[in-house]
């Protein structure tokens, strides 16, 4: 027998169906190798189609797939944050780190790439879904702590926070992915409940949060 | 009298001393304004000299001026770093993050755009830099703390609160420098007790640093 020909990619797809396979293609290649080793035939291959026909979806070129595979990518990190408003509170948010390291490790490379900074996909477009997604994290937390009206200080301690362990997934992915997932998410949560607790030092709102919390447990 | 005409700026300079001033004129300018928003007939007015004068120094142009002025930023920002190995080690660690508010509080506007990433000027240069001036702050960190061959636990705690310090320095930045900057100071230098002593629950090697830390008080 002949090594099987690429012909499932070739039988008739609507419009959003072929387009959602060379996006999840596109997102394969950029999950596992920095942007700028991507090539557009590399997508044309990996979803076993001609190069003209990924041009004919995204006339853009690389530029234009690498922001809508990130796109793809934002929106199923965002679906890593849905957790039920109902049951202990620290739990919910361990949950939820958990789902996120697993984004993690399975989109390492482009993660890193894209976080990393100064690549050559990098627009203010790309800054700007990235963003959309720290703030969902900020907005997912605060609405899950019940506080509708947060101040500014119990705002920057769950966006330092956010933007650390964005750092920590950075550094763990460099460093073959130790400690184990499961540790470093344990160790997460626990630094959140230690910067809100020295917040609730200085910020009234944050101290009732965190006595909310203690009760919680 | 008829105002002052640029003549001082004509005199007869050596080559270092133009392109130091040149640099200067960049710098005051990247500090105030996104990089978009500086031009090279900018930087000329500012230092008083013709356009065509600095391209014979920056042939590059804005780019190269950019990142020359970058590079001169970072050195500015390590020595806010300098703190002589004597004393308790929480106040040392407060001077250099007094030192390091009152940098960014100075450079405002460039600081924000160059740490945004999506800028127009970002490459993977300037990354380099930043990054540079991160590994110099954990590196004065880990040798203040008088840890010779600190294991993974602590170099990431430790880089994770320097990620987080810079996100409340962009924070603060766009919330018009609130709270002020000796309260924000204290809470950051409170963060990094709190983190180390969260990390110290699971490294040996942290644990023994949070007991000489309590001593040193």
């Amino acid at each position: 027998m002949t090594p099987q020909a690429p012909t499932p990619a070739y039988r008739r797809l609507s419009v959003e169906e072929r387009r959602g396979q060379l996006l999840e293609a596109a997102l394969s290649l950029f999950a596992h190798r920095a942007p700028e080793d991507v090539s557009l035939d590399d997508v044309a291959e990996a979803a076993g189609v001609s190069r003209p026909l990924v041009y004919r979806y995204f006339p853009g070129g690389k530029q234009q797939l690498y922001e809508a595979a990130l796109r793809s990518a934002a929106d199923e990190l965002r679906t890593c944050f849905d957790e039920p408003h109902e049951g202990p509170l620290l739990p919910r948010l361990s949950r939820a780190v958990d789902r996120y390291l697993a984004f993690v490790d399975q989109h390492d490379t482009g993660f890193s790439a894209l976080l990393q900074g100064g690549s050559v996909v990098e627009t203010s477009r790309t800054t700007a879904i990235v963003d959309g997604v720290r703030r969902a994290a900020a907005e997912h937390i605060l609405s899950h702590l019940g506080v509708p009206e947060p101040g500014p200080r119990l705002r920057m301690t769950i966006r330092m926070w956010i933007t650390a362990v964005e750092a920590a997934s950075l550094i763990w992915l460099d460093e073959e992915k130790q400690p184990p997932l499961d540790e470093l998410r344990d160790w997460l949560v626990e630094q959140f409940m230690a910067v809100l607790e020295v917040t609730s030092r200085r910020d009234a709102q944050t101290e009732a949060l965190v006595r909310a919390l203690a009760m919680d447990l």
